[in-house]
């Protein structure tokens, strides 16, 4: 059947610097762990298997890994499209400042009442990375959270949907 | 193929008495709309649906209906088991304390620098609820929020071990 993969939090610390060179021919040196696959690395594998499209949907922003390759997908020509919560985006340590002055387009919420309290991706309109976990360090490296990455149309689909509906209600234009 | 449905959030209000009173023969009179299917209600649906055993991961626990339900199913003699978050437990309007009281069977996070982050159940051990929703009134009426219910057993069983893993280390005794 269609890919059905489920990744636990907390993930152990590991150099992910191959993920981001893997056309290096230096091996790195830097103290971290290295060759060991995590609930992180593969996180970040699924993202950066785009080719076309990375749909966002995310609550709170702050990890400077996953900042780090979403950037790297906008430098590869792939479109990026990031909706937000309004409070969450202009708090300390948010990187959502940062895709914006990229060149990212990001919309948030505009409500004042609301939160936009989702946590998905959709990587190429057909892959789903959807839970609990917030893009920040303490929820990647210090709380209980889960994540499940799937290719099922059923399951794809309705989110697909949602984040268009998202993102043509946060127009700002 | 197994169960996939996907349940967007916020969710209107309506009368549910339906729910809990299935066997009701007068009509109910109060104020909300009745009849009318909404992403709550199905929520209940699912959960109500537990014939034998409901495994509950949540952060943030003050919902009334919610509550309602899960001791609704304990009276009717379904095995509920509560895993929630250390901090949240205790904040104002919590039903941590109403689900103890009633002797459901809650463990909580010990350590003191992690959050439980999770908001998934299990239901009969095969039909698994996931997402960003929080079992709080405003996750349901204000946020925007999703939650995929699935019987997938690919999905479904790293949930049961996940549940069972921090249901053993989160043992008091
Ligand atoms: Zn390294
Ligand atoms: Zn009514």
């Amino acid at each position: 059947g269609p890919l059905k993969e489920v990744l636990f939090f907390p993930s152990t610390q590991t150099c992910l610097e191959h993920l981001f060179t893997p056309n290096s021919s230096f091996p790195c040196r830097c103290p971290l762990p290295h060759g060991k696959e995590t609930s992180f690395s593969r996180l970040l594998r699924h993202l950066l298997s785009a080719r076309a499209s990375l749909d966002l949907c995310v609550f709170s922003f702050s990890h400077m890994e996953l900042c780090r390759t979403i950037l790297l997908l906008h430098e590869r020509g792939v479109t990026v499209r990031v909706v937000t919560d309004r409070d969450y985006m202009t708090i300390t340590g948010s990187q959502i400042g940062t895709l914006r002055r990229a060149g990212i387009c990001v919309r948030h919420e505009m409500s004042t009442a609301v939160h936009m309290h989702h946590k998905f991706a959709i990587v190429d309109g057909k892959k789903l990375i959807n839970g609990s976990l917030n893009w920040t360090v303490t929820a990647v490296q210090s709380n209980k959270e889960n994540i499940m990455v799937t290719e099922e149309p059923e399951l794809v689909r309705p989110y697909r949907l949602e984040f268009q509906k998202l993102w043509e209600a946060n127009d700002p234009a």
